[in-house]
C-alpha cells in the first residue's frame, strides 16, 4: 500500500468519529451525532461528508484519501454481496426498535462507501479495538487474546492462533449475548433473558437499585453494602464470561476497555481474575486481564489499525501520535 | 507427503484405537482398553505397541509408518516444549482424581511418540472429529462450522473463517465447561457448578431420576411425563449452548455426534433448533444443525484426516473406505 493519507471512521450508536491520518499520525478528527433519520443512505453519506470535513481541517485533498478503515457497531448482515448494519438502536425498521425516526432495516454502509473509497475494511468496533491493542496496545505479540468492552453494551474482539475471528457475517464476538443465567429479570435489548448484557451491561447494572451505573459504583466504593454486593456480583458475572471465552477459545490474555472498566477496572480486576482462576487449572492458569492501553481511543485507533500501512507502524509505536486526539 | 502408509490413533478415556491406512483406505484397526497403571510412559508406549499390532495385522512393515495423526481426550498442557495429557480421568496424580492406580500428572504423549514417528499431529478428539466432518462428512466446504459431541462428556471442535481453532495449548473447544446456570446441583467433574456438562452430559442427565441416560430417553420416548420434561429441558440447554457458540463465533453449521445425539438426535433436533432460532435473527438466521455423517467413527477418521495426504482425499470421498471399520 503506498497511500500517503488514510481515513478512519468509528460508527457508534450515538456518535461518529472520522479521522484522516498521514505517515506521522492522525492529522484531524471530527465527530458528529449519528444520524438517525432521512433516506436509507443517510448514515454512510454522513460518513463521507465527515471525511471531507476532516480532510479540509487537515489541509488534505479529499481525493487523495482512497483507503478507509471502518469500525462500526453491529450486528452486520450481508445484502447483495455487501455488508450492511442491522443495528437495533439505529434501524427503526426493526420490529423490536421503537422511537426511531426512520424505517431502516439494513443500512447499506459498504455499498455506499465503496463508491467513495477504492479500498475499505469494515469491522465490528470490538474487532477493530482488538486490532488496535494488538498493533499498538496491551496485546502486542499475543496470538491468543481477546479485547472486551464493558460499557453501555458488552462486546468482544477475538483472536485465536494469531487469527482475528470474523465469522460468516463478521459478527464473531457478540458474546455479550451469551446466555449465562436463568434470571428472567435480566432482560437484554436483543430480547434474551439472562444473557451477559442483560445481567451487567452499563444499561442494566444500576437498575436493581433504580440508579445509574455511575451512581451505583460511587455508592459501592463509598461503602454502601447493597451497592457493593451488586458491583461485586457484576464483576463475578464478567469474570465468568471471560472464563467461558477461555474454555471456548483457550485464551491467554484479555485487554478490557469501555466506560465501566476504564472507570472502575482497578477495583473490579481482582474479583474478575479470581472468578477465572478458581476454575480448572489446565484451562485457566497463567491468564492475564489488563486494561486496554488505548483507553477511550481504542475504536478510533482500531479503525486506523485495520488499514494502516505496515511501514508506518514502528514509528507510531514510538511516537504514539494518537495521544493528541485525546485532547 | 509421499507416505505409502499412515497411522492414526484415537486415545479415549476408556479405550484406544489404532489404525494403519494406505492410499485405498484403512487396512487394519486394533482397540484396547486405555492403560491406567505403570510408569509415566505407559500410555504412549501402549499406543506404539498397538500401532505395531495394527501393522502386523495389515501385513505392513511398522518401520514404513512414519507419520501419525493422534486424536486424544484433553485437556492438554505444554511441558518442556511437548504437548502432554492432563486428563482428569486418566491422571491419578491430580488431586481431584480418585481411584486411579497411578500418580501421573501429565502424560508425555508427544515426547514419547516423537521418538517413534517422524511426523505427528496431535489434536483434541473433537478437533480431529471436526477435521473428519470437514474432509469427508457433513461439513465439507463449510468455513464457519462446529463439530459437537454429546456423550459421556460434551466437547466441541471449532472452525471460523476456514481456520480450525487450537488456542494457546490446543484446548479450544472445551466449551462443555461453559457456565450456563446457577444451579448448584449441576456438578461437573471439573468442579464447576452449572456448566454445560454438569447440566446435561451423558454422565449427569439421568441423575435427576436416578436412572441411566439410556433409561431416561427410553422413558421419555415412551411417554413418561417427568422423563420427557427432563429430556426436553436437556435439548433446550444443548440448544442454548449452540446459540452461545453462534453468538461468540458467528457459526453457520453444526454437525453433532456422540452417543446421546447419535441415538436420539432425530427427536432432539427440532427442540435444539428452536432454542437457537428464537434468538436475534441477525445472529441466528440460516443456521443448520445436522448429525455427524461419520457417526461413531468420527474420531478415528478424524485422526486420519489430520495427516491424510491431499492426493488420497478425492478417492476416499467416493469409496468411503472407512465403512468397513464399522463392522
Amino acid at each position: 500500500m503506498d497511500a500517503t493519507y488514510i481515513g478512519a471512521v468509528d460508527i457508534g450508536g450515538t456518535k461518529i468519529a472520522a479521522i484522516v491520518a498521514g505517515p506521522q499520525g492522525p492529522l484531524a478528527r471530527v465527530t458528529e451525532p449519528t444520524i438517525k433519520s432521512g433516506p436509507l443512505e443517510a448514515l454512510p453519506n454522513q460518513v463521507i461528508g465527515m471525511m471531507g470535513a476532516a480532510c479540509r481541517q487537515a489541509g488534505v485533498d479529499p481525493a487523495s484519501v482512497t483507503t478507509a478503515g471502518i469500525a462500526s457497531c453491529g450486528p452486520f448482515v450481508h445484502e447483495q454481496g455487501f455488508l450492511g448494519l442491522s443495528t437495533p438502536n439505529l434501524c427503526g425498521g426493526h420490529t423490536a426498535a421503537v422511537d426511531l425516526p426512520n424505517d431502516w432495516d439494513v443500512i447499506p454502509v459498504e455499498r455506499v462507501l465503496r463508491e467513495r473509497f477504492n479500498h475499505i475494511v469494515i469491522q465490528n468496533d470490538c474487532v477493530a479495538a482488538l486490532a488496535a491493542e494488538r498493533t499498538f496496545g496491551a496485546l502486542q505479540g499475543e496470538r491468543d487474546c481477546v479485547y472486551a468492552t464493558w460499557s453501555t453494551g458488552i462486546g468482544f474482539g477475538l483472536c485465536v492462533d494469531g487469527h482475528i475471528l470474523h465469522g460468516k457475517h463478521g459478527n464473531a464476538g457478540h458474546a455479550g449475548h451469551m446466555l449465562m443465567s436463568e434470571r428472567q429479570d435480566a432482560l437484554c435489548g436483543c430480547g434474551n433473558r439472562g444473557d451477559l448484557e442483560g445481567l451487567i451491561s452499563g444499561r442494566n447494572i444500576g437498575r436493581r437499585m433504580h440508579i445509574t451505573t455511575a451512581e451505583l459504583f460511587r455508592a459501592a466504593r463509598s461503602g454502601d453494602a447493597r451497592a457493593r454486593e451488586i458491583a461485586v456480583e457484576a464483576a463475578q458475572w464478567f469474570g465468568r464470561a471471560l472464563y467461558n471465552l477461555t474454555a471456548t477459545l483457550d485464551t491467554r490474555a484479555f485487554a478490557v476497555g469501555g466506560s465501566v472498566w476504564l472507570n472502575h477496572g482497578e477495583w473490579l480486576a481482582p474479583i474478575v481474575l479470581e472468578e477465572i482462576e478458581r476454575r480448572l487449572p489446565a484451562l485457566t492458569s497463567g491468564i492475564t486481564v489488563v486494561t486496554a492501553a488505548l483507553g477511550n481511543l481504542v475504536a478510533d485507533i482500531g479503525a486506523l489499525s485495520l488499514i494502516i500501512p505496515d511501514e508506518w507502524i514502528a514509528g507510531w509505536r514510538v511516537t504514539q501520535p494518537w495521544q493528541k486526539l485525546a485532547g
